[in-house]
């Protein structure tokens, strides 16, 4: 009992625990040089960050840009700095462990747990990052203006999934002869934005309360719930060649209970919220109350199936609602500052942009296949800004290019589709050429939308 | 390729993920519902030390205690709330994971996988919070008032060293007819004080700055070294029957080293890193470059087998001296109210309380040695008050308590002669219940002898 009792609370005596924990029966990773290994990975992350941010902001481009590709070049890609397990990949290949190996003299098996331990962390504080953006974007959102929007989010949404799916489909199936289901496939793994990183841009330009900003949000955020349907319907139909209707109906309703009924639930509770946090006495409870309701609708979003994101953004939403907002934005950026970068640096490291390399006669016909998704990808994101109906004025390139950005639920869609056999591997390539592309082209053509654009003026209210 | 790519990356879509990663032959826990049990957790957590630090603060103990005693509650000797795997625990004890199991129905392999990807992350959690405290402790400490108090403070650690262990180890010998090693081995044991409870209760006394908080921390420092010393020769003693001279001095001198050239080195450079911060344009550059400054010394510190938290400190001491210290301290701040008290609940959580039950006669051999050690471990500390000389009008007292709290050491002396079999049972839970007792006891002893002590008013240039 005591062994283990000792081995992760104090884990500062490296040698003493390594060596307690060499007698007893324990071979699992010394927890102080697994925290040695998180911490050396976060000072690996912050400078890549840093670089990467300072050169885009230099040269005028989005720092989150930077940030994407300083993780591509300490990652998989290129110097191995911070990977990740997976096949093919142990601990010898990451440079990190290397170092720490040659500090400390683990054994190989050591290593490897070492290194699984610390992938496993890395990984989940990247989650916790974007968790935190999403509450920060939440909270800097303006409800009120998000529903008087909410009418133009979903045309911008909904013209957004069916424009990209019905052509992406009809192109591969007519121009590329491919059969229909692998052609369904890709053509949904065209239809959902990265809220992240849109958000991300958006904040960085200011943009985030503008009108134009707000429809972005919205529409994103209901893009991902459509894109979460669209996959459960269409992997449905790869697995049963039938569409699991039962499935679909409960995703429809779960996320619009979730979605409504927490916005309802939150501003009805969050009064009793706030009189809570002003009668507590000790440092923090403003941050500790909030990040708490935040995480627990993040894992409602999860048991539900939705994503965690969703929670964190529907909490932060509430909690701009209440006279805490200015106090709490305030205490959350050195927080967002401190984790969102290990998502947007990990999400770099872990993409593998060899499938870009026109060089390797291989990546030909992805990469051929992959140019139409991209042109499809663009095109059936920037229409939405035109389907925006009774906003004079409005930048509507603005809009269709901050939906431009895939991501998360592209690469899903490449995943699920290399497992079932439902992508041929030229057509997944596709996919990650078309997810990459979007991700790193969206920023600076934002930036350069917004700035030549009509944009509305900032709604009132938003800053308090 | 893809699966590992995505599985990590984008952990929100659940279900899919989890289908994706069933097709595949992957067999590791889904990355989302790690996220959702770490979220779960972290809520927890904050629960556990809100309400047992608000019960504290409003019967005026120290908040810290709050947070020990609800990590108690919530641990493995009551709720099972929070556990973390060993001999015996695997997820079925632990009731979030019950919780998550309940709520998206896993394989037994996939919830234990689960379990200790969960148990690991909050762990290093737990880890980097006691590091985020000890920087922060630095950069509330002032270099200038310990250097001042260098030689007092030297003078009580190796005080506070000899006579618990002087006394432990002949009191064992002669009273309880223990033989020579394992009573030198639990006499080592009653030697380092826990830097990380003391600094706490300071801070939240706002004595951090006062002489004797700098007395006691610059004491609580050295002490950490000497621990790690004092146990590098008993352990070399248990192991081989001789005491490693070259490891001891190699220890000495590195600890040295680090400790006077880690300062020096810092106060050199930090002209540069300031200048380097003011040239940065993107958000988040002073507490990115601040921090990976911190995590680059912790690493130093585990490389060179002493402990993270030291270099943690270091770091904060150099950057206390620059001219970022307030701007620095104002964005720490939400970071430690974030991380910090998981460390806290997470010690509680983990501690077996059931060796204190006086009803099992299983304890009473133990008990009984324990309530010896446990008075040489108050004694030998309050001693050390008086041993400080030409400071008229300290309040000795307050130095002398606030050296009372084990915990890290102990424990890991406690682990160390369980596996070495060097502690029998009975004096390996007399050490255990040493530990608890002089954490618990230590905060609200701390509390009266400052409020009723003559001390030294704050020193001036304390705050900045």
């Amino acid at each position: 009992m005591v062994a283990d009792y000792c081995s992760s609370i104090f884990p500062h005596l490296t040698f003493l625990a390594t060596a307690a924990e060499s007698v007893a029966e324990s071979a699992e990773a010394d927890s102080s040089l697994v925290l040695a290994g998180v911490l050396l990975s976060l000072v690996v992350i912050y400078f890549a960050s840093k670089l990467g941010g300072e050169i885009c902001a230099r040269i005028n481009l989005p720092t989150v840009l930077g940030e994407l590709v300083g993780g591509v070049i300490i990652g998989v890609s290129a110097m191995h700095l911070l990977i990740f397990p997976g096949s093919g990949i142990d601990a010898s290949a990451s440079q990190i462990m290397q170092l720490l190996q040659g500090t400390t003299s683990l054994s190989p098996a050591e290593l490897q747990a070492t290194f699984s331990a610390q992938s496993e962390v890395i990984s989940t504080l990247a989650e916790i990052g974007v968790v935190i953006l999403l509450f920060e974007i939440g909270l800097e959102s303006d409800l009120k203006e998000l529903i008087r929007v909410g009418v133009q989010a979903g045309v911008v949404a909904i013209v957004g999934v069916t424009v990209p799916f019905g052509l992406g489909t009809a192109g591969l199936m007519w121009l590329f002869h491919i059969p229909a289901i692998p052609a369904i496939f890709a053509g949904a793994a065209l239809t959902a934005t990265s809220i992240g990183i849109t958000a991300k841009v958006l904040a960085e330009l200011q943009q985030l309360s503008s009108r134009e900003g707000q429809i972005i949000i919205g529409a994103a955020v209901l893009d991902d719930v459509l894109g979460i349907i669209v996959l459960a319907v269409v992997g449905g139909l790869v697995k049963t060649g039938e569409v699991e209707i039962i499935n679909v109906v409960y995703l429809v309703l779960s996320a619009a209970a979730f979605l409504i009924g927490g916005i309802w639930l939150g501003r009805l509770l969050s009064p009793f919220v706030v009189s809570l946090i002003d009668n507590l006495k000790t440092r923090g409870s403003l941050l500790l109350v909030s990040l708490g309701m935040a995480f627990v609708l993040s894992y409602v979003a999860v048991a539900i199936q939705l994503e965690a994101i969703l929670g964190s953004f529907v909490a932060g939403l509430i909690l701009a609602e209440t006279a805490k907002r200015g106090e709490l934005d305030e205490q959350i950026k050195p927080i967002a500052d401190m984790l969102v970068p290990v998502f947007f640096v990990v999400v770099g490291a872990r993409t593998d942009v060899s499938v870009l390399n026109p060089f390797n006669p291989a990546n030909h016909e992805g990469l051929i296949i992959a140019a139409f998704l991209v042109a499809v990808a663009l095109l059936g994101k920037v229409v939405t800004g035109f389907a925006v109906f009774g906003q004079p004025g409005i930048n509507r390139w603005a809009i269709g290019i901050g939906m431009i950005p895939r991501g998360e639920v592209g690469l899903v869609f490449a995943a699920y589709g290399a497992t079932t056999g439902a992508l041929s591997p030229a057509l997944q390539a596709a996919v990650i050429v078309m997810v990459i592309l979007t991700t790193f082209v969206a920023p600076p053509m934002l930036r350069v939308a917004f700035s030549k654009g009509d944009a509305v003026p900032e709604v009132a209210g938003s800053e308090s």
